[in-house]
């Protein structure tokens, strides 16, 4: 395979995407990573900015010395309907082979378009996902052993701020 | 009554759907069914793209010998705000003298223009309903005779594909 | 071939989009009539509402006494960009074989996603063109032998109500 | 302080805002109060229009005898996400020194501007919120000892059309 | 008349719409000055923003000493087609007798709601507009003459910060 | 300096644009590369997909051997307003010193909000621009000379397809 997509919202980053990452270049010449939903934040399902997961995901990868000229990390707003989604991504990335994620919806909505996908495996997931970093965060308990420490850093900074107190 | 307008989302059109559209060409000589929310799809309460509900009241009406001539089939997306949804609608469809639905905030929303509407009368709602439809799909129970058999073959066709499994 | 789409903006429609409509009618069983940049009206070069041109299309097609249940006619908005609007009347449309315009630029988004097209002939280009039609109006000339008498009834109403003194 | 945005939903303004705005107008010269969500109207958390809540201000501040060259009211539509809200808010407010409110989360967002915000103190909150006098009026209880005279009569004539039975 | 709306860009405001704004407040009990592109600033048509389009007008109105009490300054963006934009308007303004402008656009899509409209009288039209006033900055020439002090002094700063020579 | 934006719309990316990141690397110690319009394609000014152009941009700068690990491609589109579109970019880019730029209008809007601006210097500006690039591709002149080598192949291969006929 040539070329491939791994999708996510990536709200925040964590060690199931790290993993599902290093999976994905082994399948893959070139990696392009879609940060979704990349207008929203400020959220309980959505706190952090486009902005500040794409660099969670750039020092991650950084810091785990994946060669940077692999992958491009490309941020992707909803679109105004599902069935016109893939058609936003299709004009920031001109060709791929193959899309990987995690979500079904996302998954599904390439099949219907005759796009071969992969569902990314990932280890322990009711431990390593999102939902739970974020349930950690808002309960105070132990979320930064669930996401490399290049995004602790960012969260933590993001918490001080007062992030999660202005969420509903 | 010369022109009327037929509001619904039809997810999916269902035999009670039919037996409006009846009703409505009693009343008026030229009926333009208008499917709402036509950037919808993917979702639970919205699985169908415009293009399927087209399709699906279409090939309906054609099977029960419905003249074609007297009605037109036009989707519209949702607007901005409620406020402003009328207008949309008024945008391409030049003139109607009456609005016939079945959802309360479409006809309230018409009667503050002073429009006049009228409420379809539905028998056995309970049983003719969307949300009753999407409902046996999804728990596997038997739906089909609650939709018109050109729309069970639709609909067929898209569970093969995997649809229903995509949707949260 | 069994479906086909027939793209324009219909400002209006004239006797070259009929002979068009004729000539797709003959390649495909069923026709999506697709009345673009429905959104626009009021203007120099968009004076009709798509409702307008909804109308003066069907009502020519039943005065030519062409079989409605062969074509369905569907308004679509202009994308947010060219590159997303196929997949915008992919939403409305669920399936189709091949794509017949006028349009160079219509035709060429279409190929590049891989589908088939056909450019519609049209005989005296330089007198039956709806830029034609707009700057006879406009000049106050003989515009009524390049429409449809279904369309010139539809246009003689908008006239005498005003439109084009409000366009610049 | 020269210019203060007193920032809301007014869904609808009701005696804690009044009291808001008092404080408001104590603190600063000048204040633009911004009427949030404009786009939304007809649902059961937002059953007002902008034009109602505007009329419903501008009526109450006057019968109040508050100076109206010290006020400005202003409607502004959700954005697109909650990151870029504050920069609509920049567009049609050229420059403030503070911005009052009682949400949080809009609070939070304009610090994160580095911008100095002030939360409005709030008597007896259980009692004059807005989601108060929106459960009274659907249940039929008594909502108008919560807001001031004036925004009862254009609530009185909104209830007698029919909006809140067409909410959902 | 008890309601009007006046509706213009005001790009920026000047001598002839302060005194179509003391014509409009003849005929009608209350106007509602409507600040049409509210979205558009930066370009060579449109330099300035809403904001301060806002508070040049009600500047302007203060120094005349024009009672603030019988005026609203709302802003109102461009809609997605020239059909609905009346429909983004009612949104915010719930109730008028009669639309006042000179933009001859305006003027015809109110009247094709069956909305009363009334041109304003502009005396000296070659001199007093927008358009003259924005080229005599452009060329350098005297431009105050056509504007309030209040409106020259916001125009000076604009200019001051360099606003004219980013326009193209 | 730590971190730079440097904005473009890259219709294509010539050896100006390449000559302006060297001098920007040199300037900061990380370069966001924000490619504008990235909503824009198939128009005379606009015929290159985002997706198009961030390859063009990449590739360019893997061949020159420039660290990828120093810079960022981010596609922005276009904001409804140039007042919110810094705002658009915030959102994407969380923090940086300073924006460099060769569009005056885009230098302004940073300017006025108080951030650093830097004109990148461009040599021989007559021959290396968008504009002229664009002009030879139209006029079947030598434009190869003016990007490098890796974006040409990517517009050969784009003319190929007839991209450049479809527009008008």
């Amino acid at each position: 395979m040539d070329v491939g997509l791994y999708i996510g919202r990536f709200q925040p980053f964590h060690y199931g995407h790290l993993s599902a990452v290093r999976f994905a270049l082994k399948k893959v010449r070139e990696l392009y990573i879609i940060v979704g939903s990349s207008q929203k934040s400020h959220e309980p399902r959505n706190p952090f900015t486009a902005g500040e997961r794409i660099i969670m995901i750039r020092n991650s990868l950084q810091k785990e010395r994946i060669d940077p000229s692999r992958y491009l990390i490309i941020p992707i707003p909803d679109a105004i309907g599902h069935a016109v989604w893939t058609a936003f991504i299709d004009q920031v990335v001109p060709k791929y082979d193959i899309v990987i994620s995690n979500d079904t919806l996302t998954l599904q909505l390439f099949r219907e378009k005759g796009i071969k996908t992969l569902e990314a495996p990932l280890k322990d997931r009711s431990k390593f996902s999102a939902t739970e970093v974020r349930r950690r965060i808002s309960a105070g308990e132990n979320w930064k052993e669930l996401v490399p420490p290049s995004v602790a850093k960012i969260i933590e900074e993001i918490i001080a701020r007062g992030r999660f107190e202005g969420l509903e």
